[in-house]
């Protein structure tokens, strides 16, 4: 069955990679499925008809046969369930080092990533308010203690917990999103972990493909 | 094997049911699995003991025989796919619908309550600030976003999709966290959701469990 992702028809990043298709991109190419892509405009991403499909209104969206899903965690946990590659195989007889990939893509999503959509928030869209300049500092102490615990975990170790698994996936691309903030520049692990998984040949055609979308356009 | 979970020593919300032990207490009462609970302060949360077990130094935290798992999500995933009660069978034939309800997972806590914890920073750990006066209302729009695509998703429907699963389980915890706000009471089909997973005898004894524990010690 065809598996049919949604992407934004112009991504506000221009194809910086930010935009969460390329988490799911880049999910689909590390099990090696091929995928179709149905561009969103901004204003179509609020209708009816993509709002049946996302009740939240955004991108993206996975649909393959009768099954339809959001939440790019939620597409990702189904993509590493169905096909080898994204986590350790229950047949490794180590269900626990299973459980444990899954543990690092909610800390991803649940623990590291809010801190660091907050501090987007407060630098882009609050950026012209009159308190940015004092809040600021106080949100990037916040992704700075987060960044700091998960470089103490990290340690020397190559991807958060053995091999590579999509709770890696999710990791790095959480920190992308914080790069241009140059907070990572501290931690010195946590960015050459980050060039690993932007390394990867799965990731280097998941980016892209998304690039390729987003100059085509401008 | 004995489940033993970590919980606050005293819960900063004095047993209000907001800390996220609770979660994974009600988890464990719908599946019908006893477990056993290790207190801890919020300075042992940040000693080396407790940050080998939780990288973050936070709670809850979940062992059973040589699995040690964190992260609330992956905690309450855990449970749903090892006991009945909280996610579709598989055997049911509905594999979509196991699917569906792991997206209420990562909804709940990726789309919905990064902006409700935004709230909650803004109006309690800024509430003194100058800006707190004029941001708060910004913070509150993001939330009210969210909250009325989740009404409109709802709409008259007991529970997100089907029957109840560990994707209400969160969805509802995560709505907890806004209620004292008062923005619920725009949304009636929420707060009359919100209802309906507090009246679950599984949470009413989840949330007895954890009053007992700030209770005894205040």
């Amino acid at each position: 069955m065809t598996i049919t992702i949604t992407a934004f028809e112009r991504s506000p990043d221009g194809g910086k990679g930010l935009a969460r298709d390329t988490r799911v991109r880049w999910a689909l190419e590390e099990v090696g499925q091929p995928y179709e892509v149905r561009l969103v405009s901004f204003r179509a991403m609020k209708e009816p008809a993509h709002l049946a499909l996302h009740p939240f209104g955004q991108i993206p969206t996975y649909e393959e046969g009768d099954l339809a899903l959001f939440e790019t965690g939620a597409i990702v946990f189904h993509i590493a369930q169905h096909h080898a590659g994204l986590l350790p195989a229950h047949s490794d007889g180590d269900a626990n080092a299973r459980a444990r990939a899954i543990t690092w893509m909610f800390a991803a999503l649940n623990t590291v990533e809010p801190p660091i959509l907050e501090l987007v928030t407060a630098r882009i869209f609050e950026g012209d308010k009159p308190w940015a300049k004092e809040r600021v500092p106080l949100v990037e102490a916040r992704v700075r203690t987060r960044l700091e615990q998960l470089s103490a975990r990290l340690g020397d170790a190559d991807w958060l917990d053995g091999a590579f698994s999509a709770g890696d996936l999710m990791m790095a691309s959480v920190l992308l999103r914080v790069r241009s903030s140059g907070l990572l520049d501290d931690y010195p692990n946590l960015a050459a972990y980050l060039a690993r998984g932007e390394a990867r040949p799965a990731y280097a055609r998941a980016f892209a493909a998304q690039l390729a979308i987003n100059t085509a356009r401008q």
